[in-house]
Order: structure tokens, then C-alpha cells, then sequence
């Protein structure tokens, strides 16, 4: 090695070694006749001291030329720091270089490396090889390496076996779009970039596998919202001869094992929530339950007063914001302006103010007197000093308006800290979903996923009523991952096949191998999938995953790094048997 | 669980136990009023008692309905088996069923599944979901998958950090031929899929993450041997701040722990072979060391006798088959004829018989005496009953041929066994190919290769003969990994550019970013990269890769039993702006 000891490594009980570290200048300081270098690597960082008075003349020169980001080894005695730095691990020792060497130079970087850095963004995407210098991104990566190792060596712990599936597989127009490849060797066909190996893990459990995990890079050709990438990482888990508590049972082991290993955070045991308790106390099927605050109904109390916005409402429903009741006009027109907004889309907002003396100012008091108040605020739970914050309107948005306004409020009120964690189990999806558009109900999950036994008989008669054996792990209002009891029976197969308005050639044709393979011995199985760049952010504290990728792509599916994607040669097409359909501005 | 134990789980111990097994029926067995059900899953066999005397009606009449690959559950007690089976680790007890349940039926499979299966291959490629049942194939799995965990398991202990490179990356035009992927998003636009992560790693060291690794799928759209596939997975590894040493030392310990935890095997050290030793000793760059049989060149012995064949020929080189004087005129009509085949190219065979008398005995017996043949025989080490075997030609195709020779001789004498393990580096690899076609220097590795320091100053004199600071590992013959310090000075790799022929333009448009990085202060630093499938069919003991791939492709680069590549809709080609230029036989 180049080295003897790292830049993270040196202790006072290294104090009079000979020793040799190499990495990068963090920051040279010149001063009085003395010279003092950081220099920085991965694992730390250690000053490096060079006295006039003692250091030979061209080391000392050396050490004057040096800029930030140089690649430097420097040799020579750890001695004790006059001046100790209590805030690194390597503060109580310096080196007292005799040797200095430049192992390559440097520009000046475009920005600054440190965790607080004059880059923006795009300038940082372009140089992401230097962002990644920085302390702060680089532990983003170094929990992603830990969360990796850890994630692997509990499922293996537990008998699953990882197996590879292929990457250059087969399109499918269900679901989001895929990313194609053309085939030079079969002309006119074209392979499939997985959007995830569901096919393959389920004939893995065909295949008498058992269990199967993989952590893998899946792709999706979609128009890419603020935080979403063409090609993601997800853990891939399947399982046979289970029921749904034993794989809530496994993964609710693993998430737990990962939050006690990685963060030292017990989790505790995590509840299991039915869909429609989620939509009905939080409006969201992934709530966020850091924090209460859950919806209560006002139909009943609130309903035939003469106030038309109620009246004509399908659902009143509000929340109570906990010691708000001084909030000023501006608060409470900020709160209407939130809710106003049209990715939100209420109407407008009632407030109820439980004021100290136990008297009520609404902005309904022209509707509502004070013992009508009264009853909202009993059935609310609320003591005086709370604001109570009502919607009204259709029950679907006037829900999803509301958990909206929660979050809000639990954001206002320092109720959602990044360090605080809380997770459930979101089951009963929907097995089926009406689509107005084609006029037929589509699979929630997907079309192999199992209904509950108990609703079985209802999937002729009440089709949309069928619950599904389907559920999401829900963490701190991040849908973390998702799966479900696969069908396996070929009865239930074709009859959910009915209810989808398959026909048996369409059937055939869309899921034709994996319906074969099902009728050699499929065993009773299920699995589940997680956002492993999701999981990663939701343990950095963070929202974006994009911090926790090395080379992310930007929202138009660049790498503006690499400056990717690119033209290629005329050849190369040919080669594909393709032709351009777009005149493209330059022949490259 | 639908089981209380696995079916490969029960020992006398649990005799008296109630448990229940779930699994496949492999075979049934009805004989004398009892019944008994080998029921099979991933982790062994066990056997279900069924007895008309004591078992009620209707267990015995399913037990009797259960056919090949149906997937039961079976409850029933743990008894002593009568005639215990020692072949399998179950084969003390059986169970008594009391409830048998069929899970799922089965078609009767197209081939049977046990060890011995009458499937040919292209049958068992299209049910690879039932191929995979058999224990000799998914063991080759189970093996990868302790591989996998093992590998990382020593590079984290290593410091080593997995880091996710990016798929979707950009085509570039050296090395083998890209799979592109369309940009919808950015008309006239592909991703190309990675190679390798080559140019990734590189920056990673750059960004300081000082060990990277990552166990990761490659892509290269090549024209397939029977023995490759379009993708393939990959141990990538980089290391900064290292010497050759440093590498080598490290991925030797790797290998070695690798062999004793997973094969029990203690490889030992492994020797440094250069390139150029391990061409004049084996012809070969990857030379099967489990055997000896080196060459021995005989120019100055065997020339000048008027002998035209060898007279005119650059080199005249051979092997001794030991103990094989005795081989027949059919026995050495076949070795002619093995070397004389178009893909070895050797003109003829000379061979030698060292006869236990101490004459000789050759097929140029014309052309040399018996004093002559001796001193060739010394030159051999040869002893009575030994066989010399001759090519003569020009040197790198002789060479070539001889190695074909020798392996086979190896192969025919038994040296080559499987459960034997010979590894070595071979380091020392020329830095530049001449090649004839397009009259200049190619790299052999990739431009980034690093010359051997003390080469450095023939780079501009004499370039062909510049040693690289590359190395292969070679195991039995096989190239397992291969890897080099690359060039981090600017200087160097400029010169090395002059070398290759690349103008300045030339290297800025096809290497520029990576160039551009290596201004912000490069470390020194170097890397290898293993051929994981390779590694695994090593391991296992066999040459085709393709036995420890879950779901391989053909040599069409097809996947049957998906039936991928495949025609896609006209819309999605429209949406990537692409048009096929071959007429297509259908329209999907």
C-alpha cells in the first residue's frame, strides 16, 4: 500500500510511529514559519505539520505548492497536537512530515468540498464525482453499503436463497411502460427491461425454490416525478407455504432487525391497520403515525343546519390541531390557502377555535351556536386551547384533502421529526379497482394477487367489495414496500381472470407461460417487494432519494454527468435494423 | 407455515411428534394395502405411510388420487421407519398421515424430474421452471447463492464499499458491441447497457470511496459460443493507493477464502507466472497447471538434419506424455489427427516413443538417428516408456496448437480432475497488440491500463514491447479475473494515447469525462473484475456456465421458455420514435 495507516486511523497511542498517509488536501494553513495540511481520505482526517525551522527546505516548498483536492503521501512522525481538535477522532496527533509527495495534482474544484458546499445542484450533478467527496453524501453511500449487507445476511439468515433473474426479458403491455432493447440477432424483436422479476420470482417458488430474495435494479420508461428514477433497487422476496401473517411475520422481522443493527432504533410491534380504517381515520392508505390527529366525522352533528356547504356534502369531516386555538387570522388564511391550493383542491376551510374560557369562536358561527359547537368539540376530543379544522365535499377528495392538512399540521407542530420512526402494516387492500375510462374494474396489485378467503363468494356478486390478501408496510406515511398471497389456484385464477374481463385468449396470451407453469404443482405462495432507495433516505432522515444514489438520473431520465443518454452511430442502428423516426439535428 | 418441518428436517428424534409436511409428491409407491409418498421440497425427502388397515377411507383413497409433482400437505404422526433408507438423512422415520391435503394438482411433467431426467436439452430449456426442480440443478444455485454471500461477506470485511452503479448508461465505441436503449423522453437518443461498470469504478476512486465492489450484471451484444451469455455477472472490484501487490495479495485472499469455505479446499499460495513464460512453457496465457507437461523447445537440437519440416519452421516445440510409449498406431493416428483439425491448424504430429529398452522409436526416424532422438529426450527429461510429442511451424501457432495437444494428453492421462484445484496470476501482459487490419497498436486490456514503470521508456521506442501492470487470475485453465493498476498521471495516459494512435480530439471525444475527472486529483489506484458464472461453474466442478444461471439464454441469445426477444406494438415503437427496417412477417 501506498499508506501505512488511513486518515481516520491515528491515536495518541500511535504517538512516535513512522507513518505514511495518503489522500486528498482538505485545507492548507501557512502561518508563522509553520505549514499545516488536512489531509483526507475516506475514513478520517489528519493534519499534517511541516515546521520551517526543523523541515528541510524543499519539503517545506512542496507543502507551499499543494492545493485543495491534491492527491499528496506524506511520511513521517505522529507526534502530540499542541493544539488538540476534540471534534475528530484523529485531534490528539499531528504528523510531523519528512517526506511530502504530490501523487497528482488538481484544478480548482467548481465548488467546495465540504458538507456545506457553494455548488447547486445541476453544477454538483455535472461534477457528482467531486459531490461524492463530500462527507455527507459519501454517508449516505456507506449506510447504503450497510443496509445492503445487513438486508442480505437476515435473509439469508432466514433460508432464503438470492437468486439472479435476467434482466433482458420479455415486454408486456400491462402496467407502466418498459424500457426496450432492440436484438441485432432476431431483427424486428426487441427484449424488456424488468420492471420488476414478479414472473421469475413466482416460478422460483414453482420451481420448488421455497424462498427467493434479491435485491435488484428494476426499470420503468414513466414520466419521472421529483423523486422517482428510471432504474431503482428494490428487495425482491418471495415465499411458499404461507399465509399472510408469515410473511408480515418475516418482513416485519427484517425491518426491525434493520432499524436495531443500522440506527439502533427499536421499532416495536407493528400494527396492522385495514385499508378502510386508513382511509377513514387518515384519508391515505400509508399514514403518517408519528402523530394522532386522526379525522373525525360530523355528518351526523354538523349536518341540516341550514349551511349549505355542509348540507350538500357527502362527508364532513375534520381534524384537531392540539393547543392551536390562538392561531392569528394570517394562520388560519395560510390553512385556507393550503387547502385551496388545486393539487389539494378543497373548497375552503372551517375552523372551530376551543377558546381557554370554554366558549367557541367559529368561522360558522352565523350557522352554529355555542352548544352546537360543543357537540363537534365532544365528539372531536378536544379540550380548550385546540383548533378544530373541517372539510367538507365529496368523501374521496374531501379524505385526501384533509390528510393533506394533517400532514401539514403535524409538519407545523414539530409532530413528524425525521428521528422519530413509526411503522404498520397497511392490509385488506381492494382486490379490484373500477376504471371509469375502460368501464371495467382493473387489479389493485396485480392480477395474480389472491382475494381474502372470506370475501371469496362476493367476487361474482359484489366484485368491487372483495378485499384483497394484499399489504404495505407503511413507515412514518412512506409506503415502504408491498406484495401480496399469489393465487394459485386455477379455479380462482380463471374467476379473477372474469372479474378483470379477461377472455380466456387474452388471459393466455398476457400471462400465458406463468399460467402453464402453474399447472405443474404450483405451491401456495406470496411475497413482497421494498424501495430499497426509499428504505435508504427514510434512514438518512431524508425525503429525496436521489442523495442516496450514486449516479442518479435528473427528471428528464438524464445523467448529465456522462451526458447520457447520447446519439449513436448510424451502424449501430443498421445493425439493429432501425431507422429514426425523428430527423436528428446533426449526423452526430 | 402450512408446515411444521421441512421435508428434509426430521430425524428418530421427533419420533412420536405430530408435524405436517407440504411439498411435491416425487413418488408413490402402493403395494400390499399400504401406501407410502415420497413428499420432496428444496431442503430433502421424506416419507409418508399411508396403511388401509389403520389410515380412515378417505385419506387412503386421496393418497391414492396423488400423482407425480402434485403439491401436498400431509399431517400425520413421526414414526420408526421399518426398512430405513441411510441414503437420505430423513431415512430413520416416516410419517403416519392422518390428514393429506392436496395443495395443487400437477399435468404430468414433460420429463421426469429426478437427478436421471429423460428430458433432452431444449426440452428442459422450455420448462426450466421444472428443470430447476431437480437437485443437481438447484444445488448449482444453492452454491451460488453461498458464493454470492461469501464474496461480499470478505470484500465488506475488507473495507470494500458496494456501490450500485448505474444500467442505463452511455454507448460508447470501444470495446465489444453495446445493447442500446431507446430514449423515449429524448427522441434519437439510446442508454447503452454497461459492459462493465469500468469507467463507474474509476470515478469512484476519484470521489475517495477508496474500496469498491459490487457483484453486478453485464451486457455485451456479441455473436454467443456455446459457452456465453448476453448478460453475465460480474465481481467488480477497485482499490486506491495500491501497489500491484496490494491487489494481487488481497484478491489471492479472496479466491483462497472462497475455496476453503465453500469447497474445503486450501489452494495455497499462487504462483506469479508472466505472460511471456507462460507462453513458451504451456502456449497459453491461461495455462491448466493441475498438470506439468511443459514444453521444450528443440530448434538447436532438432534443425539443420535436413529434416524440411522442421528446417523451415520458426519453432519446433513438444511435450512429454509420460508413460505413453506404448501407445498404438491408432492411438497416435487420432492425436495426428486431433492437432491436424482447422480450428488447431498444426500441419502434422512428430512423435517420439522413448521405449523401455532405452531406443527409440519416432516418426522421423529417416531423419535422425538414435543418438540424436536421445539428445532430444534428455532435453525433455525423458525416461523409458515416455512419449515425446513435436509441432513445428511458425512460433504463435505452434504454440496454440501445442496447447490443444497438451491439454488433451492432460485430459487423456486423467490430470485434469475436477476436484483438483491448480491457481495462478499471470502478470506481466503485454500493454499493446499490433494489429494488422488497421495497422496500429491496440490496447490489450483497455487504455486505461497502466505501463509496467520499468517499460515506461520504451513507450515511444519500441511500444510492442511494454509490459502492462495487468494480471489474469487462471484456475484450471480458466481465466477467472482479470484487472490492472490504471494510469492516474495525466502525462502517462497522454503518451499512452500517442501510443495508440488516439489524437487529442480522438481521447477527449471517447474518454472525456472520465479525462475531465482525472483533473481533480486521481489516486493511484487499480482493480480486477471476475467472471462470476464462471466462478460458480468452477466451483461446481463444470465447464458450461449455463447449469448455474437460474433462467440462461440460448446461443440466439433467446430465452425459450419466456419465448424473449419478441415483436412489440407498433405504439411503442412510435412512442421511441423508431421504425423497423426489416419487413416484418406479421404486424404482431
Amino acid at each position: 500500500m501506498l499508506r501505512t495507516h488511513t486518515c481516520g486511523e491515528l491515536r495518541s497511542s500511535h504517538i512516535g510511529e513512522q507513518v505514511t498517509l495518503a489522500g486528498w488536501v482538505q485545507k492548507v494553513r501557512d502561518k508563522g514559519g509553520m505549514i499545516w495540511i488536512d489531509v483526507r481520505d475516506r475514513y478520517g482526517v489528519t493534519q499534517l505539520m511541516f515546521d520551517e525551522g526543523s523541515s528541510d527546505k524543499e519539503t517545506i516548498a512542496r507543502a507551499r505548492e499543494v492545493g485543495r483536492e491534491f492527491v499528496i503521501a506524506a511520511k513521517g512522525e505522529v507526534i502530540e497536537r499542541v493544539s488538540k481538535n476534540a471534534k475528530i477522532p484523529t485531534g490528539d496527533v499531528e504528523i510531523k512530515v519528512a517526506e511530502l509527495t504530490v501523487l497528482n495534482e488538481s484544478k480548482t474544484p467548481p465548488f467546495i468540498i465540504d458538507d456545506e458546499t457553494d455548488g447547486g445542484e445541476d453544477l454538483r450533478a455535472k461534477y457528482r464525482y467531486l459531490d461524492l467527496r463530500r462527507n455527507i453524501v459519501r454517508k449516505n453511500l456507506e449506510m447504503r453499503h450497510q443496509l445492503l449487507q445487513k438486508t442480505r445476511a437476515y435473509l439469508s439468515e432466514n433460508s432464503f436463497m438470492e437468486v439472479e433473474t435476467p434482466y433482458l426479458i420479455k415486454s408486456t403491455p400491462e402496467g407502466a411502460r418498459d424500457f426496450v432493447v432492440p436484438s441485432r440477432m432476431n431483427p424486428n424483436q426487441f427484449y424488456a427491461l424488468p420492471q420488476s422479476p414478479q414472473t421469475f420470482k413466482q416460478l422460483l417458488m414453482v420451481s420448488g425454490f421455497d424462498r427467493y430474495f434479491q435485491i435488484v435494479k428494476c426499470f420503468r420508461d414513466e414520466d419521472l416525478r421529483a423523486d422517482r428514477q428510471p432504474e431503482f433497487t428494490q428487495i425482491d422476496c418471495e415465499m411458499s407455504f404461507v399465509t399472510r401473517e408469515d410473511i408480515l411475520n418475516t418482513f416485519e422481522g427484517m425491518i426491525k432487525y434493520l432499524f436495531k443493527e443500522v440506527k439502533g432504533v427499536d421499532l416495536g410491534e407493528l400494527p396492522h391497520i385495514p385499508y378502510a380504517e386508513a382511509m377513514s381515520k387518515y384519508g391515505s392508505d400509508k399514514p403518517d403515525l408519528r402523530f394522532g390527529m386522526e379525522f373525525h366525522e360530523l355528518n351526523d352533528v354538523a349536518q341540516g343546519a341550514g349551511f349549505v356547504v355542509f348540507d350538500s356534502a357527502e362527508l364532513v369531516v375534520g381534524i384537531n390541531a392540539e393547543g392551536c386555538a390562538e392561531y392569528t387570522r394570517k394562520q388560519l388564511d395560510e390553512l385556507t390557502n393550503f387547502v385551496k391550493k388545486p393539487q389539494i383542491g378543497a373548497k375552503g376551510l372551517v375552523y372551530v377555535k376551543c377558546n381557554a374560557d370554554g366558549t367557541f369562536k367559529s368561522s360558522v358561527d352565523k350557522f352554529f351556536d355555542q352548544d352546537a359547537l360543543k357537540k363537534w368539540a365532544e365528539k372531536f376530543g378536544a379540550k380548550p386551547g385546540d383548533l378544530l379544522l373541517i372539510l367538507a365535499g365529496d368523501a374521496g377528495k374531501t379524505r385526501k384533502a384533509l390528510n393533506e392538512l394533517r400532514l401539514e399540521m403535524g409538519t407545523r407542530l414539530g409532530l413528524r421529526d425525521k428521528n422519530t420512526y413509526a411503522a404498520a402494516w397497511v392490509v385488506d387492500f381492494p382486490l379490484l379497482e373500477w376504471d371509469e375510462e375502460t368501464e371495467r374494474y382493473h387489479a389493485m396489485h396485480h392480477p395474480f394477487t389472491s382475494p381474502n378467503p372470506d370475501d371469496f363468494d362476493k367476487l361474482v356478486s359484489d366484485p368491487g367489495s372483495v378485499r384483497a390478501n394484499a399489504y404495505d408496510m407503511v413507515v412514518n406515511g412512506v409506503e415502504l414496500g408491498g406484495g401480496s398471497i399469489r393465487i394459485h389456484d386455477r379455479n380462482v385464477q380463471s374467476q379473477m381472470f372474469d372479474a378483470l374481463g379477461f377472455t380466456k385468449e387474452e388471459a393466455q396470451e398476457q400471462f400465458g407461460f406463468l399460467m402453464s407453469a402453474f399447472e405443474y404443482g404450483a405451491p401456495p405462495h406470496g411475497g413482497i417487494a421494498f424501495g430499497f432507495d426509499r428504505l435508504c433516505a427514510l434512514f438518512g432522515g431524508q425525503d429525496s432519494i436521489r442523495d442516496f444514489i450514486a449516479f442518479p438520473k435528473n427528471t428528464s431520465g438524464r445523467d448529465v454527468m456522462i451526458d447520457s443518454p447520447s446519439v449513436i452511430d448510424t451502424d449501430q442502428l443498421e445493425e439493429l435494423h432501425l431507422k429514426l423516426t425523428v430527423p436528428s439535428k446533426s449526423d452526430q
